[in-house]
């Protein structure tokens, strides 16, 4: 296939390149020319640059996957005056696969609707490394026979493609459930702490808790207290993982999103509220179970 | 073994029933007569009664298990004047299985180890139906020679006989645990009405939950929302299982732990005060997964 | 001087009529037909209607005041295609009194300052009944000298006329108090509502805390228990004053300026969380003091 | 009048000199003999000590006051071997001035009652400063009658003496004063630091705040951002003042009030928690103000 891809960043340039990989030929635009070099090279050929998004459209391409920071990112490409819209987008697939609120994806859509492309929204869930290993989880919303058309195409950079249903659904299905890990990691920070000042050993606690009905993902495949398991961030001083900035922003969207709604998720907000402060001491960079150094003696 | 028994309430009725299928002999109290009455008709000759706890007691006994409400009750029945430690206690086996604080539960632990007798603290998960069928979970604190010793003791009773380390550890597992469900409960039930209310289909949105990060036991296994799971109190009107009002208690014995050990639990913390208003609209005697009603429009 | 006037609503219809009171002459808009000829009918030929906002400008008109729903609106105002910097705004005043979020203010500031016009934003408090009675607090943000030239206008609409600081520093003052404000009426509704279940007279509860450290407005001037003070919301029946949803707006509009900060709110979100409960329960036409309900028994 | 005294530690001390100074007689106790032998001296023949709290009943005293730090020390000296109730109190006034839960409270005043004394409970505020210079405010529970007798007594120690109703009022204003003070302090810290990182100057901030809606003591007379008042914490690097650790102790006392009221305080219990964060990070010993450094780049 002939595919356009927007926004070459961490997430973005291992994604394309897996694309590169499975032999689709690539028009790629990013606003750092370095990136867009880089991406080029790694084509061999295959890969080549357009100067603005509606260009990656002129080119002539069967599908775009866009892959950018944020809400007001997404919304300039797709909607700017020299943005995906602006070209001829009749019959093409529009996939964007950044994590943003669900209304603003949805907005979106209904715009490239109008245009005449057939759009889904696709966050993924995997980080940096499963964005490099190809086993990214993609969250799909949109028209379900589109979701079986791409799924395919969205094979070659993830290992999970899961419909969640229409329009919008995708991002809703993401935030959701990183709202629930940050209330989860947070809640296991709490417990693991509590139990080890009141002297019990943290691979016992944990042990406990993970037979028991307190047991999440957060305590049983990640748990944030030293020691407890190998190979997560845990246990090599909260290096690696998902950043604790980028947990901020996830619970961001998620309560923006309640907001609109008109939904109480106090647990979430104040899980909001806890990474921020967190943030402000100077810990965003960290692995995001670093959370529980609030809860722990200096 | 000849065996005392303290407590026959909702919880305390079965459990002591199993140790008399077990074969073992029973001296039994509880304040109400009616408890005590019912209980030795249906140990049919195995099981008699005593009028306090130290008469338990006197009536020559290996081990005696003690089931109560709250921490002031453990207190008067081990410390009370009457009480279980103003008999000879030397050498004798004593297990609460109560769940209390922490605290409280190495006071009297320690009271008991200065008249020389020998103490576990044994509380339980699996609510009345686990105390029926003989299928609790027993967290397990004191010496762990005396827990091997007890372990076939307490499995007349329980499914799960686990240890925790030393005295009050059984607690401190229990409430830890505890804390991080009720979190996980009312995290799970944000996450499910902000989903819904986007616009998801409740048993896709647990089902991409349930293979994410997200993944906790409320939501794989007891999942709140209505219609999601099968056999679960959500599915049948919030009815049976583990009482809201029950969770409240729990999550108060591990707040004031966390007072007492100078430990932040904001969550937790919360997560008590949503319980509270629950119940303080009338609910608390639903099952505690209804605590989704709070975040649904009536 | 000749005055433009766009959105006529609830607060913006008798601060158009305090303007005619004081003998100015208007160019209203509003998008809702009905309102615009009840303020033609009540001007008595000094009030005249136009059809978008840039025809009020093209009117002819010193300045115009916008009072509008929500940062949306105002964005739509100014910047639409028919929106007021679409006309000719060189050296014309431009007042906006919606409550929005400091952000979009300044944005809107900056896109008015690039046509050559002159701007302030200036959120009131007061509610209705300060509208009506011209008795308003306009909070002001912009050019100190434009504040000077503009307090005598702003003062036929209210009484106190406070400078705030540059673009964008009303909204940021009124955010802030308002953010206390909810924080405040919460927590004298928790005291309150604690002291009474603890067997105090609420007169006698209310009088200490008014002499003491715990003192706010929300207890001495707005106190929420019924019967503490006479004149109040709570002493018929929550009617009247300042709604729950309108608080609850401010608090998401309070929480949204400081995710945009990175500055934690705690306190500030969960008031916001514990007013969306209120609202979701149906109580949002509500006196905001009125959330002591959530406090008390059914 | 013949006056025993018991607790002499950095509040009693000032206290019980004040009262040598009015012209009473005292027999004094605490369990540090220093503190005993400071006193005794200051009395200048006036003082003079006794062995255990029932040996200053037997001294032959018209009334007691005592001054503890928690309900466990005021059981022990009321209840215990050699407490106060164990001498012949028939007819004598005691007097508790510590800060402890209504419920504690309100038992000891039953036992007093039940050997025939006449007690009152009294907590203070005001601090040691309040102390030193006889300016304590007393929140007095117990009868009226009793409380206009002791009136002048408390007014050698005070300068408010505020009658609060029966047993265990006095009590139940501290708490739900301090729990709102508590809340009023982290909003204001709140309000300023979002107010301040938005672009405005926090003079300016404070001086709206204090003329409208959000305005509390907090704001107005005790303001936790640096230089906005003169003479307060804020302003000599947080020192002096109200610990924050002993708002953290009155905050425990107020949820724990709650929970056995059964009362939602979802403020006041995470305003607990914040203080129990910032103590954890070695912050204790600052005046409760100084909790705004939680919301400030470091």
């Amino acid at each position: 296939m002939k595919l356009g891809f927007i926004g070459l960043g961490n997430m973005g340039a291992p994604m394309a390149r897996n694309l590169l990989k499975a032999g689709h030929d690539l028009t790629v635009f990013d606003v750092v020319q370095a990136n867009v070099d880089a991406l080029v090279k790694a084509g061999e050929g295959h890969a080549q640059s357009a100067s603005t998004p509606a260009a990656v459209l002129e080119s002539g391409v069967d599908a775009v996957i866009t892959m950018l920071p944020a809400a007001q990112h997404v919304k300039s490409v797709y909607l700017g005056e020299q943005g995906i819209l602006s070209a001829n987008v009749v019959g093409v697939v529009l996939i964007d696969s950044s994590t943003i609120d669900p209304m603003s994806a949805r907005d979106v859509a209904k715009a490239a609707a109008q245009k005449g492309a057939l759009m889904l929204d696709a966050p993924v869930s995997g980080g940096t490394g499963g964005a490099e290993a190809g086993t990214l989880t993609f969250m799909v919303g949109g028209e379900e026979a589109l979701y079986e058309r791409m799924k395919s195409l969205l094979a070659c950079m993830g290992k999970n493609i899961v419909y969640c249903g229409g329009a919008g659904n995708g991002q809703v299905a993401k935030v959701a459930n990183n709202m629930l890990l940050g209330i989860s990691m947070i809640g296991t920070a709490e417990a693991m702490s509590l139990g080890v000042s009141l002297g019990m050993d943290p691979k016992v606690l944990a042990g406990i808790i993970n037979t028991s009905s307190g047991c999440c993902w957060s305590s049983d495949t990640y748990n944030p207290y030293p020691g407890v398991l190998e190979n997560v961030p845990a246990s090599r001083g909260y290096t690696g993982g998902f950043g604790a900035d980028l947990m901020l922003k996830d619970l961001g969207l998620a309560t923006e999103a309640a907001k609109l709604a008109k939904q109480p998720v106090p647990l979430g907000s104040l899980a909001q509220q806890i990474y921020q402060t967190f943030s402000l001491q100077g810990s965003g960079s960290l692995d995001f179970s670093a959370v529980i150094k609030l809860f722990t003696k200096k």
